[in-house]
């Protein structure tokens, strides 16, 4: 009964356009293998670019968030979406980010209980309202943000990763987008020793 | 009591990257003013240029759906959002591509009770619970689009520009974007004579 | 596919009772046409007169709320309850009122995001509780509205306004109550020069 | 910590215009007090009068319905916006009507568990479904009252009762109306013998 | 159209295991009548040893709430869960250890216009809140149980009675547990006299 | 910024009841360590007692669902109650009994697109409306679990492991009950060597 990586067909390697090709033999050689939402985007070459093109502008630029408290966002909103690649593949790299077997896992199912500090919860709060009620947003939430020491540019950044995984989760639902079978044991044991 | 166009500060064109301003004076060209979604995303450069390009991927594509068809996805979704800028904005685009003065606001309100076909209904259904309750997607949604004609590529234009909205109208919400005066009456009366 | 006026028959003018004739006539005198609900809730004579007996007790009547404020609290519920012909109906008598091209379409997609006053959003953020979750109606809501200065008889008419909506919009729900083509345009241009 | 009648101050009987203390005093006549429905309301004999009107025209016309499947809506959809005085004064008037003590703590409950007829629990579905969520209300709902006998006629009251009850229990939600101590056993034990 | 008492077979008294048998003769003797929890669950005798031992260690023990309030936490959640059953059956034994006819129906249908104190509003609020959205709780809900006087020991006897009845609720949907005839009319009349 | 473990004392194993103790003891003989759950449930003694008889009586007989079955159901509620201890702790013994490293984060996000039969597939939609809007539960329901070949006693265990586990969430949200370490890689990794 194992469902397959899309409701889409999943495009060859050697059939997709040349940047495409480069960018997912980068990640493979970094990650040691593909992740499906590389594999199964590239149905759509150009949303494929601009997909990525907007991932790596909010993962990756200097943040006063760090890199795990990014992920943390990213796998509290896709809990609350129940967005199966997303919780199991990011839930993969906060752990990593975070140093920390047990951290994604509480994030993805209850971030209020999860072991982070109070201006993480409040920002996980933010970003979960954002997520699921966004037309209920008010002066409230941004002061909360406030005073827990967040900047401005903080804020849209925990808005725009949350806006970001919002479309993210609604493309993993809408093809069935499988998690790769790696993603569920990384950063919950040592990783394989190198050749 | 008139809201600003953001909570953040919006830059001066001539402050602007190159092509970005490049972007926005093409823009201001074809439709006579720039729409507020420009000037007020270009206070993230890399962003800006991440979003028009999955924007336009998905609304310029050569696709099984017209161009009214999509406008009314964006409009339907972002009126089940509650968000006042893409449903004002996407609603003068969607009254000008359908040639129909009324559109908008009925999509915008109930998509169930607008003048547009069994077959257009059904694709809204579809994208409204996409935008809502992404989690509760069931092959029976699916079925129900290809009953009514549409194929494998048209569903996932139909999935991904819901997708896409969700980032935008998460976006706009986040930044109380403000919707441009021109969009009112944009498509309810005729043009001005241009000079 | 254009939606007829209702799921219900619309009586001719000659075939009604008298004083609803001669009601129907007098609006068609004041307004140029003969709104929709009048027609259509004419199927049933006794309703019809128990209907706009109200709506003219709430509507007309001397008040801390101002005419234009009564209609925001139309708009506003009317647009959570996605009511076609609430929204749009009230939302040009609202422009009118208002003198305000651009506010009906502001509160009836986004309250919260509207050129109004904070007193008239503490308005409105109870009427759009009360209009949806009645059950949830505390001792702090009321205190919000006193704060902005609201007295207890323009909570009532708060209060009122939404509840004879809360039945409006119902019935044009249960029909399919289609807004006339007047109203599209109305307060959002300068009336035509009268003969 | 008995709770008053009303958030509002409650009007003596000789106070009140000639009309409303007539029209209490038949009912105090016919019931052998006065439901607290009428005292609260006179609070404005406008409203009063249109309330009443537009209460008998649906609850007093000939109709296919019975007058205990009219009262089994109003308990069945009071029931779901938890309104106290709507479903203990009109549980006791559908006891009476019904001839059968249990019926309206089973209905006001959870009517798919009454002991009613398929076609009235058909019934209540539609009515409890417009009144918590108008918006969703789609052509099968209509045929499903059609498949079990309602004419158009009948389904023009379900709806209009539970949309007359959408108001009422906004109006005793927004007042704490206070049911009269009388209501609780009427209908559960023999009336007192007359004297 | 009289519901049966379950969806199951229920056992007869001869055929139930000797302690099962043992504790329905008891509650018969003190009540009366056997409630149809005891007859309908002792379908699994093993789950039936365990619901009421559960159910007498929460409700039998010494509490800082009186047993009108473990009560009153049985049917304010169960109201909002819709169990017939369990808002009838215990809605009986509420108004006989409080001594008042009224309060049960109050309670059932909207606690916060139930003749109570500000304490027990405040204890129906947790409760309510846990019983059907309990991943929303939060330190304020705990904090406001404190300020109304309530212990550690107390919360968790508040909590745990929802707790259980989340499971009772739910059992009782399952099976569409019918309440009994006798319950109805407990606590509202005088008992009869005894032989 | 670790979580404790309740927030309750959590009793020391010398200061519980034999009994008690003696259960305690034979799981950790068994499991290799103490689950939390037994230790913070252990406050109250006689609640432990039928805590714990009622989930053997459920998760220990003889069923038509497999072990593995039984805690899918337990996995997939409490995922939708984001119950962090439940999803946790069974989702490792679901790992376990189902041989499968991965099915326990799948069920626990969504079931809908779990590596599942369509025959599970029905039996956690059951479970999930149950667990969430038990109110609503109607024959459909339960002729889709028969059409799938559940015989009655088949759908009661279902309903029933819920409903416990429905009572078990409320107590893990009430008291912010920690999962143990030791969960997060059962059934992920080889066991290590016994001594």
């Amino acid at each position: 009964m194992t469902q397959p990586l899309s409701r889409y067909p999943v495009p060859a390697l050697k059939d997709l356009p040349e940047d495409i090709r480069e960018k997912i033999l980068q990640v493979q050689e970094k990650a040691g293998f593909v992740p499906n939402v590389f594999i199964t985007l590239a149905h759509r070459p150009d949303e494929f670019r601009a997909f990525f093109a907007y991932h790596d502008a909010l993962m990756l630029r200097d943040s006063g968030l760090s890199k795990a408290e990014r992920e943390m966002i990213v796998v509290a909103t896709s809990g609350v979406n129940h967005c199966q690649y997303c919780v199991i593949a990011h839930g993969a790299i906060l752990r990593i980010y975070a140093k920390n077997a047990q951290i994604a896992d509480q994030v993805g199912i209850d971030h209020r209980k999860a072991d982070i500090t109070p201006r993480q919860k409040a920002m996980l709060d933010f970003a979960v309202k954002l997520a699921r009620t966004p037309e209920l947003m008010q002066d409230a939430d941004y002061q909360s943000l406030r005073e827990h020491g967040f900047d401005e540019e903080d804020v849209w950044d925990i808005g725009a990763i949350t806006a970001f995984f919002a479309l993210s989760n609604r493309m993993a639902h809408l093809i069935s987008m499988r998690p790769n079978d790696e993603f569920y044991l990384l950063g919950r044991v040592p990783p394989p020793a190198k050749k």
